[in-house]
């Protein structure tokens, strides 16, 4: 995982701290990462945030470092590093992921001025917190190409 | 729909000039849409496209103005206006083509690399093309903000 990108995909007051080289170098070698990650402590309210939603397979809050008036990050309770290693089997959970991003547009207040979500993916895709989440970007016109 | 922001989001050799404002306006205005969007006859080849994928459920072709060395689309057949026009029952679907798009990075070659997936979603989003698809992009850093 990159984490030296100064991109904005945090989750709490501590998260800076814990996008540095060295942590992602850990958490990715850990293999069981729960108890280190950033969004699953956040999850957990092990860390300080404020949820703008939560149930039982997600939690939703405002991305820390915001891109856009409305920046909001949906994050799946249960630890996947990121979207590829997501499989057949979680259908459902991808599914509830983009309509819980939905529903946060709507309590947002963008559905109808539209907006933007992003899923970055490993490096390339500008992924610096190990713990799949999906942005919900709106409030103001998005620009192209799309970073 | 805007479609006058230089976006990317063509599948076809044609679709520029059906992306015109006034095109839009009367696809927009016509309520069913699918006799003249771009995408449902790209899905039905009644527009030439090379597809690099193709299910019941969706197909999948480059952008025809590509923002990354890999900017692929995955467009479901039905015709779904806008992300926000799914509902639970739709659950499924998403799934599907989140899960496409994974496949599609893999068959890039930007598995490992990395890549982003982008959604736009009405005027703020920038969506030029009034039929729901997913932007896969990878083959480079993506840069911060996502647009």
């Amino acid at each position: 995982m990159s984490s030296n990108k100064g991109t904005a995909m945090g989750g709490g007051g501590e998260e800076r701290e814990h996008r540095s080289p060295r942590m992602s170098e850990r958490v990715s070698a850990s293999g069981s990462t729960s108890q280190s990650c950033i969004f699953c402590r956040i999850a957990k309210k092990e860390l300080p945030s404020e949820f703008v939603h939560e149930d039982e397979q997600c939690v939703a809050f405002r991305d820390v470092n915001p891109q856009a008036p409305v920046h909001w990050l949906i994050v799946p309770k249960r630890h996947v590093e990121r979207l590829h290693d997501l499989t057949e089997a979680d259908r459902p959970l991808l599914g509830h992921l983009v309509l819980t991003a939905r529903l946060m547009a709507e309590r947002a207040g963008v559905a109808e001025s539209g907006y933007r979500l992003v899923v970055n993916n490993g490096d390339d895709g500008g992924q610096t917190v190990p713990h799949l989440h999906l942005h919900l970007l709106g409030g103001r016109a998005m620009r192209w190409p799309p970073g």
